[in-house]
């Protein structure tokens, strides 16, 4: 152990650990201790690091730990001269407050880094076969979180509709409030929507439909979701389309299947 | 070697090859046939793979191989059974003409896969200590690329000013013409502006001022860079006016220092 301690703000993707990045994984098996989200794949964490380990997210209804305690405990141990890794789903400065968590360890004076992952806002839909831009379909993508109230109405508020893919994280349970505004604010029903839950783990779960039925789709519960909205979604289907089987990729299905994991859509 | 070829398709992310995921690391460990764009580190990949690696991509002022070549090499090298990796800096379906790779790759009837990376969208923001949302100042963000003409006019109007965080990829060429685009459409000449070039490179270069003052910068020459344009990029400033010296994230000053590569802020 180092005797300067220091905090890895460390992005862990949107689930498998095979989304890690070769730096994430040097700093989990390096770590002393490892704060991690309810999105993160604990066992993972646990084969590969001697750390001690803590959950500090939101889970199974219980109340996630307070911010201000997450602040505390990563100064604490950095203080004491621990490697702290604070690992986060997706990426740590898209939501999750990764952003409030460095201004908070350069405040209190102690040494962090910030290591980027792979951001669940472009690999959700990246996984189901759907890019977030597409020469000639969509130039720009914008990405918001699902809140109720005025937050979300200004968001799907500030672009004109069609003119950009849109990415709603968190956005699950407002699903219908977001079909809603958009359709009022001139988006047309029938735009191409997609619903993906569990990207790239075993609960991976995708629906692709026209945004005035997506309040109508039967996600299940407990699980993570994006959503996203425009053109690009129908990339998916050109794919499939071109495929003897279904582009279902890094389905659990074909995983039981025993399909090689590399093998994701095409006739072999 | 398997019979059956395959093809992967693999973000290498912003640069550093620490920023590869573990699944982008294997693949390109286990190929046959290497196919990478100019902005990814061509000697970490034979460092690693016996594969033949051939650079696809725009470098040095000389033409880039045609995309419909590239969709060809592709497929003559899985159909003669090869495991392919067509590794791209940043993500596969981030611009980059990803997502028509893998329509290709589909009607040819050939196996694929997507392998998420981590997006310079967001890692070249972050790795300045920028975060593209953050609580209270941003609850969105809008990833487009810089081109000139009436594509870019379209994307830059499509948003209400000051409503989301602004990243302009492959911009750095049209930064006057964004900036006096989006003063003309409503956004404050004030508006807080960062240029990032070579973001997790040695060749980091980091610019950070008004909207109004971004086309006098003066990145250096050759280097690609991303545009971030909001108030979050004033949470750099707090994070380095809390800290004792500047918080200049992996910068090469630093690393040619000797200071651990983990020690990127506070006052250690």
């Amino acid at each position: 152990m180092n005797n300067v301690g220091f905090v890895s703000l460390v992005g862990a993707g949107p689930g498998d650990p095979d989304l890690w990045t070769v730096r994430a994984l040097k700093r989990i098996e390096e770590a002393d201790l490892v704060l991690y989200d309810a999105l993160v794949d604990a066992e993972a964490v646990r084969r590969v690091t001697a750390a001690q380990c803590f959950c500090v997210g939101k889970r199974a209804g219980r109340a996630s730990v307070r911010q201000e305690t997450i602040h505390k405990l990563m100064i604490r141990a950095a203080r004491q001269g621990k490697r702290v890794v604070r690992l986060k789903g997706g990426d740590p400065f898209v939501f999750g407050r990764g952003g409030e968590e460095a201004v908070a360890l350069a405040e209190a004076g102690v040494s962090f880094e910030v290591v980027p992952g792979v951001t669940t806002a472009v690999a959700a839909a990246e996984m189901a076969g759907i890019p977030v831009t597409h020469r000639g379909v969509a130039s720009a993508f914008l990405v918001l979180a699902g809140r109720t109230g005025d937050a979300l109405a200004e968001s799907l508020d500030a672009v004109r509709p069609h003119s950009v893919t849109l990415v709603v994280m968190m956005g699950l349970a407002v699903r219908e409030e977001i079909a809603m505004r958009l359709t009022a604010h001139g988006w047309s029903a029938d735009t191409a929507a997609a619903i993906v839950c569990g990207a790239s783990t075993p609960e991976e779960w995708i629906w692709t439909g026209r945004l005035a039925d997506m309040a109508a789709a039967a996600p299940p519960a407990g699980v993570a979701g994006v959503l996203v909205i425009g053109d690009v979604v129908r990339i998916r289907e050109a794919m499939a389309a071109a495929c003897a089987r279904p582009a279902n990729v890094g389905s659990p299905a074909r995983r039981r299947a025993g399909v090689p994991d590399e093998v994701k859509y095409g006739r072999s």
